[in-house]
Formats: C-alpha cells, sequence, structure tokens
C-alpha cells in the first residue's frame, strides 16, 4: 500500500526517503514515495462543449496519439514511481525537469509555479479511504494551454465529482477553457480539506469525553497524537491559501479573468479551513491542559481519601496502644466501664473528625 | 429551533452539513443550516424623506411587484432554506450564483466583497432570545443601488432600532441613501457584539468566584467551555474589522464619501470589541492557570494534615507500642508513676510537635 | 465619586452602559460615564505672548462671550455628563455629532482623528488622587484654529504644569500656537503614564517579596489581579504610539513642524512606557510561574516531614509490635536484657535512618 | 578536532574567542574556531565542457599559479587559521578586507552579501562524521567572475556529488558559468540540512519512547538537550530562505537568469527545512508536557498504592490493638471464638475495602 | 557609585527619578542618573591623518577653545549631571534643547536622530568594571560635522581600543572623516554587547547545573532574576539593530557611502547579538520548566520511600498486632513454633513486597 495514513509511523521510512536526492544534480526526476515498482496508467479524458470520450492508455506513446487539437484533454496519470514514463509524457506536454522532478517527489511542500507556457501545483489530497481511513495522497497538477495534467500515487482520489460533471454536462464544465479544469480539481481537493476538520473534531470530541471520564496515560498519548497529526495537516493545508491568492493576482495569460472568480471563492474556503485548523490547534492544547487539571483532581481524591483514613484511625490506634502497655499502675484498666468508656471516646474521636472532615468538604 | 446557541454541541451536525457541498459545481446555491423546510417569507419597507410603506410577501413575484423607482427599498428575507426562492429573488436583484450560495450558507465566514454592480456581505448576529440566551444567527446584506437586501434565518434580529428610525424619520436615515442603510445595518450588526463582551464578562466574573471557593473539577470543565466560546467567538467577529476597513477604502461608487465616516466610527467600535476579546482571551486562560494554582494550594492542605495527623501521633503510638512489649524485664513498668511519666512524655511530645507546626505556619 | 480605581469591579456598571448605546443613530451625543446629574462648568484661558486672562462660566453662553479674536483660547469643560451642554459647545467651535458622541462616551478607546478644521483625541489621564488612589480619568482634547477645547470629567487633572508655564510665561508656551498648547497637553498624558509604571512596579515588588515569604492563595489572588491590571492598562496606553506617530506624520495645517519635533519627543516616551509595559506583563506571568514552583516546594517540604516522621516510627512501631505479641513461646522475652537489647536495635535503626536522610539532604 | 559537535559543551571555548575581536578595527581577519596552527591547503580543480584538471598547492603563489583565463576554477582552502594566507589570497581574487574577516570568523552567522565584483556568502554545513556523529562546520563561499573560492576548515565537506558531477560530465554543471557552480555547492550545502532533519527525528523519537517507558530524569534533561540543539539549528538554517530568496532578487551580473529558476528549486527546499524544524520545536515542547504528564501519572500511582495499604490496614491494626488493651473487664475476650469473629470481621472489612477502590478504578 | 549593576535592585531609586521630568516643559535638561553633584570634565582628542593631540579641560570655555579647524575632534565629556555644563557645550556645538535633554536622560531608550547638521544617539554601554562585574552605563553621541560628542557618566568606558588605534595610527582611523569615528565608537559599543552574551551564558549554564544538582528554592530564584535581567538587556539591545539599518538608509551628508559598508558589518553583530539573546530568553524559560521538572522528581522520590516503608511495614504491624491481641482462645498463640512461623511469614511478606516494588523500578 502506498497511501500515507495520518497518525501512522512514517518516519523511519523518510529518512531513506531524504537520503536518495542528496547528491543528485537539481532537475534529477526521483520518486520519493513508497509505491516503488508499480506501473504508471493514464486516462484520457477528451472534451468539449460537444463532444466527450474517454481513453485508456498503458505507454507514453498511447497516450500521446489521444491528443485532439480542438478538444480539451484531462491527462490522469496513477502511479508516478516509474520516472523515465513521467519524465517522457511530461517533457512532450513541454515541462521542465525541476517542475516533473516536484511532480513524483511526494515529499514537495505544496506549492503553485508560474511558468510561461504552463502553471504547475502540488498538493496533498486528503479523502476517506474504502477501510475508512484518512488518507493523505501526493497530486501533482499541470495547466497548459489545452489541457490539464494529473500525476497522482494512487488510483482513489478526489476528482470523482469533476468527472460526473464533465460526463453528464452538468454545470459550467464542458463550456469553458483548461483553466476552469484545473480550478475544477483544486476546488475538489480543497473542498475534501473539510473531511480533515471532521476527522480532528471527532477526534477531539472522543478524546474531551475521555479526559473528562476516564484520563489513563494513553488518553495523553493519544492528546499528543492529535497535536502532531495537527501540526502535519497544517502543514499541508497551510500553504494552500497563500499559493491560490497568489494565483488570483497572476498575470499568467493561462487564467481567464471569470475563474478568478471561482479562485477567490476557494481562496475563502481555505481561509475558513486555516481558521478551523488553528481553533483545533488551541483545542488540542487545551485538551492537555484539562488533562493535567482532571489528573491533579484525581490526585487530590486519593490523598483525601489517605487523610481522611489515616487521621481518624491513629488517634484511635494511639488510644488502643495506650491501654495494651503493661504497667503494674494504670488505674483506668480496673475500673469496672474503663472499656466501654474508651469506647466511647473512640467513637467520639470519630464522629468529630468525621464531622471536620464534612465540614471540609472532603467527604 | 435553528438558533445556534453559543456553548451548545453542535458539531455533529456540522459534519453533515460540510458534506452536503463536496462534490458539487462551485455557485450552486446549497443551505448549510438547520431549518429545512421552512417558508421564506419577504418584509419590503419601502420609504424616502416623505414617504414610507411596509409589505409583506410570501413569493418572489409579490415582492418584486412592490419595487418602486423613486424610493428606497429594503427587502428583509426571513428563511433562507428555500434555496430556489433565494436564487430566483437575488437574481432579479442581479446577485450572482457564487455570492447567493455564500448568502444561504450559513457556515460562511464573515466577508464583504464588492462587485460592480453591489456590494455583498456575511456576519454572524449575536443577540440575546427571549428565553434569554446567547444567540448566533448567520445574516447576508447585499448593498444594491436602490436599495438593501437581507437575507436571515429567523424572525429575530438586531435591526428593531434601524426600522423605528425609519418609521419615525429619527435621525439622517430618511434623508439619505441606500449606502447609509446598509451602515446602519452593519452598525446594529456591530453594536449588538457589546452583547458577547457582556454574555462572556458575566461568564468570567462567575469562573472567578467559583474558582477561588469552590473549585471542583466542574469548574475546569467550564473554564475550557468558556475558552472554546471565546475562540468561536473570536473567530465570527475578528474579521469585521478588516473587512469595515477594507470598505472604508473601497473605491465603490456605491458608498458615498461621508457614508464612510460613519463606517469609521463602526470600525473604532468593531476594534474596541476584538480588544476585549483578546482580554478576555487571556483572563480565561489566567482562570485556568488559577484553578491549577488553587487545586496545588487545596492539595498542600490536605497533606498538611495528614502530615500533622500522622507526625503527631505515631511517635506516641511507638511509645506505647514500646511500653506494650511482654518482656520479662522491663523496669519502667513497675515504677509506681510509670503510666503517668509516660503520660507525662506523650503530652510534652504532642506540645512540642504542635509548636514544630505552628511555627511552620501549618496550623 | 466617578473616578475609575484600577483594581475595582467596574464590570457590573460597565455592562447597563455598553447598552446605552445599543439602537440609536450614530452620532447621539450619549454620556457613557457614572458622574451623571453634576453640572458642566467652564474655565477658559486666554493667553498670547503678552497678555493672559482667565475666565469661569457656567453656560454655554457665558464661555462663548469670553471668544477673543487676537488670543488663544484654551477651554476646558469639567463635568461632561449634561450631553446638551457639550453638544452645544462643541458645535458652536466646529465639532462634529461624532465627534463629540466620543467626547462624552467614557468608553471610547483612545484616538486621534484630523478633520479638516480641528483635530480630535481621545485618551485616558491616569494620576494619583488626593487619597493617594491610582486613577483614570477620560478626556477628550480639541485642536482648533485658535485653541484648545478640553472634556474631562473631574475637577483633577494632570495639566497643572501647563497652567503654571501659560501663567507664569516660562518656556516657550507663551510664544507659539495653539498646537504648541494641544502637544503640551498631550504630553503631560503622557508623562503621568510613568505613574503607573510605577505603580505597577512598586505593586510586583511587593508580590515579589510575598511570593517567596509567604506563598498564600491571596497572594495567586492579587498576581492575578496584576495581571488583569496590566491587560487593562496596556489597552488604555498602547494605541498612543501608533497615534502619536500618524499625528507626526499628518499634513494638517493645524500643526506646525517644529510642533512635531516636540511630539516626536512624546512618542519616544509613550514607545519607552510600552515597552516597560511589556516587561511588567512577562514580570506578572513570571510571578505566578514562581508562586507555583514555591507552591512545589512547600509540598516538598510537607512530604519530607511526613515521610520521614513515618519511615523512622513505622519500624519502630512494628518491633514493638513484635514483642507485644502474647506467644507462649518467645525466647527474646525471657532473656535478662532483652528489653535493653531491643532499645539498642531501635536506637540504631533511628541512627541509620537519620543518617540515611540527612544523605538525601531532607534533613 | 576543530569539528562542532551537536550538544557538545562549547560553550567555555565560544567566551574566549568572542573577545578575541574586541577592540580590534574592523576589517581585522581573525581566526575564531578552534583549530589553531593548522596549515592551510589550496585544491584547484580548473574545468571547462572540455577540458578538466586538478592542483594540489601549499603556498598562495603555487595557488594563483594555476589560473587559467579559459577556464572556470574553484578554489578550495581547506584550514583557515592562517590569516595571512587567508588574507592574501583574497586579496589576490578582489575580496575586500570585511569580507575575509567573515571568511575565518567561525562564528559569523549565515548571509550572502552582493559586492560589485563578487557574491560572497557565510554558511554552516551539517554532515555525519567518518564516526557517525552530526558536525556543524563554518565554510564560506565567493562567487568571483571565473570561478568560486570556499573557504573551509576541515578536510570533510558535503561537496562530493559537485566534484564528481564536474569530473564525470554529470549533469549540466561541465557546460555553465561559475553561477552555476556556486548554486551547486549552495545546494549541495541546503540538500545536506536534511541531514539534521533526520538527526533530530531520530532523537524524538527515541525520547517519545523513553518518555513512554522509562521517565527518568535523565529523559527530562536530555529533552531539553534537543530542544537547545533545535534552537541552535534553527538559528543557523533559518537565515538562509531569506539570503536564497534575496539572491534570486539580486541585480547581479554575475547570477544568470536560468540559474535563479534552480536557486528558486534550493530556496524551496530551505522554506521546507524550517518548517520541519518548525514542527520538530514544537514537538520537543510538547515531549516536554508529556513528561511532566506522565511524572504525575506515576506519582498518582504511587500514592494510590500507598493509600490503599494504608486504608486496608490501619483500621485493621485498629481492631487488633482494641483488643491488645488490658482493661480487667472486656467481655469479647472471654468468648469462645472472639478471636474467630475478629478474623471474620477484619476479613470483611479487607474484602470491602478491596471492592471499594476496584470501584474507583485504583486496582 | 554611579553604574548600573544588571540584577540590582535599582527600583526605588528609578521612581524618584521619573517624577523628576513630569511637569517640566520639553527641552529642560534635566539629569536622570544617581551621581549627582559631580563635576563635568572633557577630553578633547584632535587628529588628522599627520598630527594628534590631547588635551582637558575642566570648563565650558577651555573645552571650546581647543577646537581647530584643520583637525577632527573627538570631545568626550565624562560627568553629566552638571546640566548647565553639557548644556552651554552642546549649544556651542550646535545641539538642540530636546537633544540635550536627551544626552543627560539616563533613561532614555537607545535611539539615533539624524539633524540638519548632526547625528545623535543615545545607548548603553556594557562592560565588566574593575571589581569584575557587569556594568551599564548610559552614553550619548553626537556627530558633527568635524568631529563627535560623547556625553558619559563615568570615568570607564569601552572606547579604549579606539583612543589606541587613533593615537597609534593603527588601521584606517586617522585617514578618515569624523563619520567614520562615529561607527568606531558605535562598533565599540556593539561589539562589547558580546560581553553581556557571555556573562548571561555563564549564569545559564552554573544554574543549570544547579538544577539538576541541587534544585532548592534559591535556584529557581535566581531563574527568576536570570529571566529579568534578559528582558532589561534586551530591551537595552533590541532597538540598536533597527537604529542601525535606519542610520545604513539614511541620506545625510554627514555619512560617507563607504562608511555605511562598515556600518553594516555593525549591524550583522547586532542582529546576531538579539538572536542570542533570543536563544537565552528561551533558555532560561526552560530552565524554570527544568527546574519544576525535577521538583515533581524529587517529589516522586520522597513519595515512594513514604510509600516502600509504609507498604511494607503496616501489613507486618497488623500481624504483630493480631498476635498481641488477650482473647482467652487464640490457639496459634500456644502452637510450639508459633512467634518462629509467625516471624517466617513476616519475613516472607517483606521479601514479597521487595520484589514488588524492585519490579515497579521503586527500588
Ligand atoms: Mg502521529
Ligand atoms: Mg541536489
Ligand atoms: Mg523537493
Ligand atoms: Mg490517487
Ligand atoms: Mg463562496
Ligand atoms: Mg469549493
Ligand atoms: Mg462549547
Ligand atoms: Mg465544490
Ligand atoms: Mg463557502
Ligand atoms: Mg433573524
Ligand atoms: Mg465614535
Ligand atoms: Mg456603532
Ligand atoms: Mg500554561
Ligand atoms: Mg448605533
Ligand atoms: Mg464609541
Ligand atoms: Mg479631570
Ligand atoms: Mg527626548
Ligand atoms: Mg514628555
Ligand atoms: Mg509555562
Ligand atoms: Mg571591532
Ligand atoms: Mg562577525
Ligand atoms: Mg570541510
Ligand atoms: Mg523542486
Ligand atoms: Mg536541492
Ligand atoms: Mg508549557
Ligand atoms: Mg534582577
Ligand atoms: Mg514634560
Ligand atoms: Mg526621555
Ligand atoms: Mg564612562
Ligand atoms: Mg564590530
Ligand atoms: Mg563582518
Amino acid at each position: 500500500m502506498t497511501k500515507k495514513k495520518l497518525s501512522s509511523k512514517t518516519h523511519k521510512n523518510k529518512k531513506s526517503k531524504l537520503h536518495r536526492k542528496t547528491g543528485k544534480a537539481p532537475g534529477t526526476v526521483t520518486y520519493m514515495g513508497k509505491r516503488e515498482g508499480a506501473a504508471s496508467r493514464v486516462t484520457i479524458i477528451n472534451y468539449n462543449s460537444s463532444d466527450y470520450e474517454v481513453h485508456k492508455a498503458d505507454s507514453v506513446e498511447a497516450a500521446i496519439k489521444h491528443q485532439k487539437p480542438a478538444m480539451l484533454q484531462w491527462v490522469d496519470v496513477v502511479g508516478i514511481s516509474d520516472e523515465k514514463f513521467v519524465e517522457n509524457l511530461g517533457t512532450h506536454y513541454g515541462l521542465g525537469a525541476l517542475v516533473l522532478e516536484d511532480a513524483v517527489n511526494t515529499q514537495q511542500r505544496p506549492k503553485i509555479d508560474e511558468y510561461e507556457n504552463y502553471i504547475f501545483g502540488v498538493f496533498q489530497m486528503l479523502y476517506i479511504s474504502d477501510d475508512n481511513e484518512l488518507v493523505a495522497e501526493h497530486v501533482a497538477l499541470a495547466l497548459v494551454k489545452n489541457g490539464v495534467l494529473v500525476f497522482q500515487e494512487l488510483e482513489d482520489d478526489v476528482f470523482e465529482g469533476v468527472r460526473e460533471r464533465i460526463k453528464n454536462k452538468a454545470g459550467r464544465i464542458r463550456n469553458r477553457n483548461s483553466d476552469y479544469l484545473f480550478f475544477a480539481l483544486l476546488d475538489a481537493i480543497v473542498d475534501n480539506y473539510f473531511v480533515v476538520l471532521e476527522h480532528l473534531n471527532t477526534r477531539i470530541e472522543a478524546l474531551e469525553e475521555e479526559v473528562y471520564e476516564n484520563p489513563r496515560q494513553e488518553v495523553a498519548h493519544k492528546i499528543q497524537e492529535l497535536k502532531k497529526d495537527v501540526l502535519k495537516v497544517r502543514r499541508w493545508i497551510f500553504p494552500v491559501k497563500e499559493l491560490l491568492s497568489r494565483l488570483i493576482d497572476s498575470e499568467s495569460e493561462l487564467i481567464n479573468k471569470d475563474t478568478k472568480m471561482f479562485l477567490r471563492d476557494a481562496l475563502d474556503h481555505s481561509i475558513e479551513i486555516n481558521e478551523s485548523l488553528q481553533i483545533y490547534r488551541e483545542m488540542s492544547m487545551s485538551l492537555m491542559e484539562m488533562y493535567m487539571s482532571n489528573m491533579s483532581n484525581k490526585m487530590n481524591e486519593v490523598m483525601k481519601v489517605l487523610t481522611i483514613m489515616a487521621s481518624i484511625f491513629i488517634p484511635l490506634t494511639f488510644i488502643a496502644g495506650v491501654y495494651g502497655m503493661n504497667f503494674d499502675n494504670i488505674p483506668e484498666l480496673h475500673w469496672e466501664y474503663g472499656y466501654f468508656i474508651v469506647w466511647g471516646i473512640m467513637i467520639m474521636i470519630f464522629i468529630i473528625m468525621a464531622i471536620y472532615f464534612k465540614r471540609k468538604n472532603w467527604l
């Protein structure tokens, strides 16, 4: 499996990956992910306002021959560990070496770079896998004159809605240019970030309950895991608003003015998502504080039990000890009701102590 | 009820709501609130310096026919779950699809966007409901050439003062343009944010007292709730000052220069509110610290009681134990006043210990 | 009394005050302070380089008739709860409705606004009252062509030095324009902020001592009060440096170039004061940390006493218990020196334990 | 050894070093490192697209005579404690006194300065030494018209990959100008910063495990060491992104436009590294929090053991004490099954207490 | 003594000093330091590339007559409590009243102000006194056309190196203009800030050791003192980088272009110093955390000792108590080896408990 699960221990793998590039010349296309050896497959969707066709291809040559001048083309490459495949296909569409290096670099932070003939972006897609887990998948998008290239690691993605709309002529997409397709894909990515919000929210709420009801050590552990995940997710999502905002201000001829209005809407959402992440961050920090305060409470309770038990019985035991002494001359021992009087005294002490602790609200 | 109460557990609902939009084309008008199925009703106030009329309408057509060229028009739509209604009415007044999407999106963060023919804003109205609870209600305002459109979820709002002033020809409102009406509504929203300040202040003061007098676990819980509410409210109110400030710098022809002077006054207030929120935030963090310090104090007190009781009686019990031993040859046991001497010694030890703890300020 | 004392519980009053404005039209002059019903009195100082006269007036008409074309005029209004009075006087000098609203709004945050014919500022004066308490008093200043208007709540103020200098022809003030008078008043306000620094510094030092010598719960309470006061004072003083700096950059014809040099000096001071406040803020946060650490120390000490007492006597009591058992056959009991041997053992254990705790530095 | 190991106690040495410059005129070339007395050796690589030659030299004169007009020259000086050597060589290539001062100042923070005829930069190289330790080594780079000068302290460096590429005609390097060589060296330095990330990541993961499994005092100590190292490393790496970004915006004629594209790629990486460092910083702070929470947990556990033991046996001991009293008249003592009844009662108490603690989840 | 020692309780004096200015006209030259009544003495160094002379003067007149048109002049005033002296001398060199006020105001924060004919700066010199203590001394510098004026409180300063270089014709100083002298003095001040770094570093290291080895309450106290000193020192040093940077951007004719290159070098250092201070600040905060964590550790250890002692002996004491009961019918008491069996049982319990605690790692 090449999906990155949040909260999984991916660090060990990361190490060796980081080394893969050290010492190489810049522009060397080097796959950094975990799904090596898998073949790349291409799905090509050609469309314009009237026509629509879908093609599959297993080689660069097969893919290239489906290009049609009068149609927009969405080239969707699944599987990017075959570095040659990506390099050849990308070069055919005019992408530079540094760009193709980033397209397969699954460690690349989110970015959008404008070039003379294309616009290139790298993001993390976040979605729920079939076995109900949050997945982060590296995706690279390139907007060229007559279409969009997508490089992704896995079959699954967040673009199903876009495919439906193209197929069903829903919305504006069939009547617009490649820049609108590019936007629609970006929008799908951003819209799916709400999935992380939900995921984090669910975890926070569950932990909140656990903190109050059963603050064991595992809870603290989970809170720290949550904090780390919020940090990681923030790192993927945080740059997006800046990138969109720069794209909106861009003067590239590849992007039409009215597509920018839609981009502004996506920007809106990415700002909102970042604000929510910020709040989740503060909430997860509060969780830890709450955990510590509940720990203190529990300790207090433990100590109260000890103090009450000890404080009540220690004086009583002392009295019993006194009348257990073996002095020849202890007058009380010979009183007829000495024993009962001592019991009375002990019961009185018990009651007085109980009242004292009651008053202190410890009982 | 569709009112959002602060501090209520609205997260579960939010989840499903966030999903409502995922996969849809941008510009699809989708109601995101909780009051689905309720009909939209429109109240239209037409006025100029001499005339004033109020109309009610249940359909878009009925609403539209009350439009009069020589009068300013305040179109107040209550109930926005009927997406078609909002879309039709909005389109009649020239509002775009993305704008109408935001008008009914109760999750939209505060915003003001300028367009060529209108200015559109989304806010959260905060007010006290009839059953004395703080309510947050989504509201969207659109300033068009000859009037203002308001989209709100519920009958209640914060605009009663503005309606009175229009009706009673109070202040400047009847002699001014639609931009002044737009400002007056904004001003009413901002003025009512002071209500949150009061609400938060009351809670902080109550918690401060509880922290000192009875720092139980529930208090820590309430402090965390307070912190979360301050975070949420800040998120609604924080953007407002930036928005107003941009509106003041706007070059839109829809806003007159002297209305900007009034906007500056509202900006003033929104800055003040944000500063107060910042202070409340720091105060609520201090509350938690105070709670923890009071917990420590209490623990200290518990430990002192235990230590005093144990330290006094343990040596005494030891002495009693010694003279409870059964050695054949324990001379003291046969002294005539042995028992009384031992009592004397024990009382002395008691007194010495008491003085020791007194000196340590533990008693 | 209408003076605001720092640290007093003014929140309850504030609530009702905030509501006074909600729903009113902007520009409605509404007094927000606590000294309602007191009459306004005006003191007018007319001066130029050669002449000097002081007048008192109880009505707007009486005040106005003392205006003289060839002299600068300092109009000092004490008592601003009479909203009509302030409105009439202000309107005579050309001040607008929004400005006069702020002049009597004791809740207004510090501000300086420039208008075509005047410059208007609101501040908090901070000074020591006759009964030796720190007082915060709302003051509004308006620089007009031929003079300065001052609106203050109470008789006391920080301007005595300026009055002396005018009267005694000290310094430059008699030879300069109204902008220099405006500056001199501002400067007096800023100079008096050092009073707060002293006040806070004294409290911090006293608390520092208390934290080390007697860290009771009240100390934590006082530290929190201190933190709140630093927050509040910062809110009053923080905006001043920004305001002065904007005034220095202003292009208003009301302010001469060489007065700006003096304003720069006042700006210098306000920056310094803010830096000190920032340090006091960090110091008050450190105080709480120190308090917590001292609490921990005390707890540690308490626990050590308990542990030492218990650890020494529990084994001894056990030994005594053993020889208090009633078995028929306990050989040691019949040894001639059994009792004394046991005492020896017990004393040895005592000494060993004492050495052990000494080595651990617990004694 | 002159290598700086992270986490080593280098402060004592630093002191005396800082003093070496105080009082000297600026521009006095003063070596600040620890490897005094070692001779400087120069390795010269001359290359162009067709030719390639390597020379070694021990004196400035020997080094200079290898300069060839038609070839690019990489002058690599190892050992910079011989101040005269560096000064003479640098002056030959036109470097100024202040620049040469920085070249040998091992305390210099990262910087890139542009001059008319050259660009000069100082960095910290980070790499793993042969004995598997992270090493930080001061390096200075100067880009001149026909080559690059490198001043480093030690034989080891991070440039082996660049040397290979030059030698093997790999990548573009042999066909480009001196600015590309300068970039390639910068890129090698930045690429190797990922080594620190790995190093820190390994330590964080090890500490995470230790915190959960064995939170001894040493762990807290190690966490603090980690935090300090993150701070130090951040200080070396943080400026790099700003420096690269300024270099990209530079208008120096020494840097070609297409080299800037490569610099942008290095900038990308340096941003990523900084973000990771930020996350490591927050993670190391979380570690300490986690440590404290685990300490609290452990304390809680300790207290529970004590409380359970004491609470169960103290009442039982009391009962035993009661029937150890020597009153003449204690009826129970003479019951036939008195002893067994008391045992029964004690066992019952034991069971009740056990159930009580079980219910409280303390067992 | 008028030296300010770091960490001394200077606040009480500061109070009265702050009051000295309140109410005075701006520009009133008022000495704010502690060395009142001391005479001012002037040392004049005249020099150019060929000549060099030193003069001492006790009066303003004596000082003035040493001015020579063809030479640069360094006028060094020691002792600034004689306000008239400073005012007369300063006025002779064309300094304004506000500037002279700042020259003797020992409370002035660091600043550099440019005027038409001079540049004026105030700083804190930091150096080690003869009795080995860190001293902070107020110093004011004025760069005029043909020289530099220095106003300092005490004989000692950080300029000895500059005097030597002038006297010995070392470096460039004798061949340059007054701006280079001004720079050289600034540079000497900045270079000496490294002294504070050392001082703070030494304290941090000492405290680190104390925290681990002997975390007594005094250590927490010292950590807080350290934090306060870092705050204070930062306040003196922090503005310097901003000031230097503005000076470099200045367009004043008093500063030559190549002197700016040297200023840039000083700027470099001041940035470095600020970064170090920032790290020291975080390290001192970590120290407190470490102290708290060590306190917790110690507490844990104390509790473990108590728990082990109590848990082992309480059950044993209970058993002894049982066989100390006086029931007529306790069969075990009459067994021949009853006593020895009980001892066996008690030893077994002891061993089991010891193993239990060993396993828990408490022993
Ligand atoms: Mg994780
Ligand atoms: Mg590389
Ligand atoms: Mg990369
Ligand atoms: Mg995929
Ligand atoms: Mg939208
Ligand atoms: Mg969207
Ligand atoms: Mg809540
Ligand atoms: Mg969408
Ligand atoms: Mg939206
Ligand atoms: Mg409503
Ligand atoms: Mg106002
Ligand atoms: Mg308002
Ligand atoms: Mg905290
Ligand atoms: Mg209003
Ligand atoms: Mg107001
Ligand atoms: Mg007053
Ligand atoms: Mg000044
Ligand atoms: Mg002043
Ligand atoms: Mg803290
Ligand atoms: Mg120097
Ligand atoms: Mg340096
Ligand atoms: Mg090396
Ligand atoms: Mg790249
Ligand atoms: Mg690279
Ligand atoms: Mg913390
Ligand atoms: Mg101090
Ligand atoms: Mg003054
Ligand atoms: Mg000053
Ligand atoms: Mg001196
Ligand atoms: Mg220097
Ligand atoms: Mg330098």
